[in-house]
């Protein structure tokens, strides 16, 4: 089956402190998105990419491309006014039936395991989106006030969240709506039932300064 | 009127790699428990703090107290099995009408701002539990498949979880349950509803080896 991977990396960075957007910033020399691409191309040597990003970074992201890979293999869109457009703007580069990988620019640390095993739930149920558990106290805000939350039944989503494209495509047609606030919630409005599997707790997103002190502990603790 | 700061280091931190349970590693040369006491004496200086630490720990305890701290102002005690165990030792001491903070001895990041909100809370309603944003995709575990939460209405919990003398001595005569994962849980079982207040987002748990190279970047921010 061919396989799709759009990037998304739209975020403009503010938190960052940093004029740079956060998928540009450098982790061990290269720049994080390099790292984000070279992870599904280990993964899938025939994986095509598909770099979203902001119009005004598309030049810095074509000198990762023709600096680090196969230009073959990369080609690069433009970002939306929210993820969703952005995502949309991606998908319009799928035009074959495969298996869409769509992924956070900014979590350049997973692994080939993880990428294999959305594939491989996504190939059997259609969708394979990875969670973690929640190991803090939560409570949820209600009417009278607030109640705690069994953590055991919490989940955080990661990225890659993976479709078959026979169901991904027809999904990001419908309007944007306000709740869509990652591809699992736009696929349950078109009426799928998404299949978590698990994710890995190294597969952080790059948002806070202190996030690539972090990936380059993960990384230094992943080749030694 | 009078304060006790509760500090439970009970944890035998398995999950740090290190012999050494994680309250006595060291940032930047000193202990992550010394932070954590120094943040309550500098926000009260009448503050009597209640240091509760396994029985096998005490010695250690005892040797940060006496070399760093006016031994008058902590009283060391052994914890039990739960952290209800620990927090109802460490209770055996608030021996007069108080305000009382329990603490995780491991957020050592915690400031005097924090601790005199949770004060004001406090002597107002009877509690005060600080909270932080969620800001990942989340989904919860149903009996049909899992569904999106809306983040904004869950908080995670931190600590000082603070009360009022009156309230928290009498909620921990309880018999102890197993959803007791905080004291806020343990003062609903008693009928009282709780106040939250708005955390800190540095105020994070030393747990993992990398959380120590985040605290000496908080730490690095606050002197600069």
């Amino acid at each position: 089956m061919q396989k799709f991977a759009i990037l998304v990396a739209g975020g403009s960075g503010m938190r960052m402190g940093s004029q740079l957007p956060k998928q540009f910033l450098l982790l061990k020399g290269k720049p994080v998105l390099y790292y984000t691409i070279r992870a599904f191309l280990d993964a899938f040597p025939d994986v095509q990419i598909v770099l979203v990003l902001p119009e005004e970074h598309l030049e810095l992201g074509k000198e990762i491309v023709d600096g680090f890979f196969d230009q073959s293999k990369i080609q690069l869109t433009g970002g939306g006014e929210t993820r969703f457009h952005s995502v949309k703007n991606g998908l319009k580069l799928v035009d074959r039936e495969s298996i869409v990988f769509v992924h956070d620019g900014v979590r350049c640390l997973l692994s080939t395991q993880l990428i294999h095993a959305c594939y491989e739930k996504a190939m059997e149920t259609g969708s394979a989106v990875p969670v973690v558990e929640c190991k803090d106290s939560v409570r949820m805000l209600t009417e009278e006030g607030n109640e705690p939350v069994d953590r055991a039944l919490l989940k955080f989503v990661q990225t890659p969240q993976t479709f078959h494209s026979k169901l991904i495509l027809p999904a990001f047609e419908i309007d944007y709506k306000e709740r869509f606030t990652d591809e699992a919630t736009v696929m349950e409005a078109f009426g799928l039932k998404i299949s978590l599997i698990p994710g890995e707790d190294t597969n952080i997103k790059i948002t806070r300064p202190v996030d690539l002190l972090i990936a380059e502990q993960i990384l230094d603790s992943k080749t030694s």
